[in-house]
């Protein structure tokens, strides 16, 4: 299934889901949701990824056919696992961890079964220590994300090429799309939770970015239908207004998250100098941020220069407000940690997190930027690089 | 939160869910799955539906802000519920069916304690009361798809003048994708099932229609990465291949599903004769379909014509083969019924269904057709009307 190297790779995933495993008192993980999946195997398969701590892990695959490796045991049903379990010599587990916060409600208690487990002897806690693992990156994933950081910012370079006065927002979501398919996005991004849904990204122009969500991305937009209210909405772009262009980095399987704000016209002097207290929150965080360090401060101390500055009712929304500023990226775009209020986190080295303050002036759109960084032991670096300035579109 | 119009429509569907729900049993149902959280409130909201037997549905909302109406009950987080209940005259329930088959074990059981029910009180088959009741669509749900229809035929209608010798197959993907913007296109089908993942579509161009998928897709692909292994993989596109272009029909929040053929050079017989096949399936289709027929009929009629023209090896894969021809479509691509050999579903009126009888030949790619038809009381319709021959590019 896979090289040496890859082995090696995963072994390093595996060793960190273990310590952590042992520190929460799990001694078998059975993981299913598809990201998690792919961070523990290296890809997505239809099958589960039985983990303990004292022997390798095993992939139970169902599809697709012809995967090969001492790592695969196919099944057709997960009901098979104990027989393959017995003739790989491993022991029936006296207890199991799955992900309660992504798996089924049926698919769970048919895995309770399949071991003829009781209900106390089924933890749901696997979502939080696979996240926690899959929180600090390896050195090949961080190069991954750095490699998508590039791309972002290739593609976002484009935008004042691209853009043509009078165009609607849903017209330069498309055109930024295409671009970012020709520079080898994968999609859609992979999002944790739900009550979030698949996007590739959005586009905020004017008084659209105070159209408030009922998900959990940062800001929100009334999207074009009920069925998916988030981002474009239709809404022509012509002066004076702000277009923030928060479209994701999906260039390799490890994404990054930027925005950047483009203006129409004239803006107010309100909108500049929000945008100008985003930047200086992004300084804060290069100078504090490092391994050991509360995100909780980083959340408080950047609420405090949003006081000072008396800009406390547009801060992450006006009409509707969220409650973090910032957030893990990976896999999927919000990742552990957050950066909020009540967090009880400190950063970890190899952390990748985006910074996104924010905020939304009426009349106008929203202002502020988002990066994504990577924790070190005591500094921290930025991968998405490019001009964070509000640019002028005309 | 909506017109009286729009409350008439969504009283059709109060009312067949409601019929289901008696039918199994069931008297309170809480619905929190996106997609049929917004077949019943007509747009996505983080929160649930309450739906019982004898009473208006109660949404409660979490979030967005702002959301008003008789229905619409505010809450913070889901203990509340038994609270409002009882302001308004409801009753609490002695048992409730929750979505075992997309509610996370968390979630369930969190619903479970607010009600401070025994775990016999609560049953697990909201997803299929809920699924089978959106399985009969009504005349306006109808309409909408009959409207994505028309789009996708348009956006087909352009491939001729997209393609170019020489492109690859993701070039391909990502000038259809920014023309499907174009035409209204919402982004990503919506997908039930957790071995499913978003995705705008699928070009499957020679030998990559052979990449056996870990999806529950008729056809695979490789995909351009692991992490999202289905559709393109970067083929480019030379003589003599077939090209598959199943682009998700996303122009209304009813999708239609639409897959034609294209070729470059010279395609062998085996592949016209098997693309033939596929339209005979369809006539054979149009035929006999209508109310009160079994879906499964369809199907084992279908491999009896297959087998007849000695095309099973290449049937629904090669590498791998699926089994099912066809499925329900509507807010997801994947709905009720199924037609599948063991299914035990006749078509209903106001199914939607999409028929894709396919093959993979190998050394030159996929061909046969999917529409997208409704079912009516003796007869069915086809929603997605162009051109069904292999259309050459040259």
């Amino acid at each position: 299934m896979f090289s040496n190297s890859e082995e090696l790779e995963l072994s390093l995933r595996w060793d960190r889901t273990k310590k952590i495993m042992a520190q929460s008192g799990v001694e078998v993980m059975i993981i299913s949701d598809n990201t998690s999946l792919c961070y523990l195997s290296g890809r997505i398969f239809s099958g589960v990824v039985y983990i303990t701590l004292d022997k390798d892990p095993i992939f139970f695959v169902r599809r697709p056919v012809g995967l090969q490796g001492k790592h695969v045991a196919y099944i057709r049903k997960v009901e098979q696992i104990p027989e393959i379990l017995a003739e790989r010599g491993y022991p029936q587990p006296k207890s199991i961890s799955l992900e309660g916060d992504t798996y089924t409600y049926n698919d769970y208690i048919r895995m309770q079964k399949v071991f003829k487990l009781e209900a106390d002897d089924v933890l749901s806690n696997a979502t939080t220590i696979i996240r926690r693992a899959r929180s600090c990156k390896t050195p090949y994933e961080i190069e991954q994300v750095r490699q998508s950081g590039v791309l972002h910012s290739k593609l976002y370079s484009m935008i004042p090429s691209i853009f043509r006065y009078g165009m609607k927002d849903v017209e330069l979501a498309a055109e930024l799309e295409y671009h970012a398919r020709r520079l080898g996005s994968l999609g859609c991004m992979r999002i944790f939770g739900s009550t979030m849904e698949p996007v590739t990204g959005s586009i905020l122009v004017g008084d659209n970015a105070d159209a408030p969500s009922p998900f959990d991305f940062a800001l929100g937009g009334a999207g074009l239908d009920g069925s998916m209210p988030v981002g474009c909405n239709g809404t022509p772009i012509t002066g004076d207004m702000a277009i923030m262009v928060d479209q994701g980095g999906t260039f390799t399987r490890y994404m990054t998250d930027m925005t950047r704000v483009y203006s129409v016209g004239k803006l107010p002097e309100l909108a500049l100098r929000a945008h100008q207290t985003s930047i200086e929150i992004h300084q804060m965080l290069m100078e504090r941020a490092k391994a050991g360090v509360a995100t909780a401060d980083i959340y408080n101390t950047a609420l405090e220069m949003v006081e000072k500055a008396s800009l406390g009712e547009y801060f992450m929304g006006h009409s509707q407000q969220v409650g973090f500023i910032g957030h893990g990226v990976g896999l999927e775009v919000n990742e552990m940690p957050v950066l909020a209020p009540r967090s009880r986190e400190l950063f970890e080295v190899g952390n990748i997190i985006a910074l996104e303050p924010k905020f939304v002036i009426p009349g106008i759109g929203a202002v502020g930027i988002e990066n994504t960084y990577v924790i070190n032991d005591d500094s921290i670096e930025k991968l998405t690089l490019c001009t964070e300035e509000i640019i002028s579109l005309g």
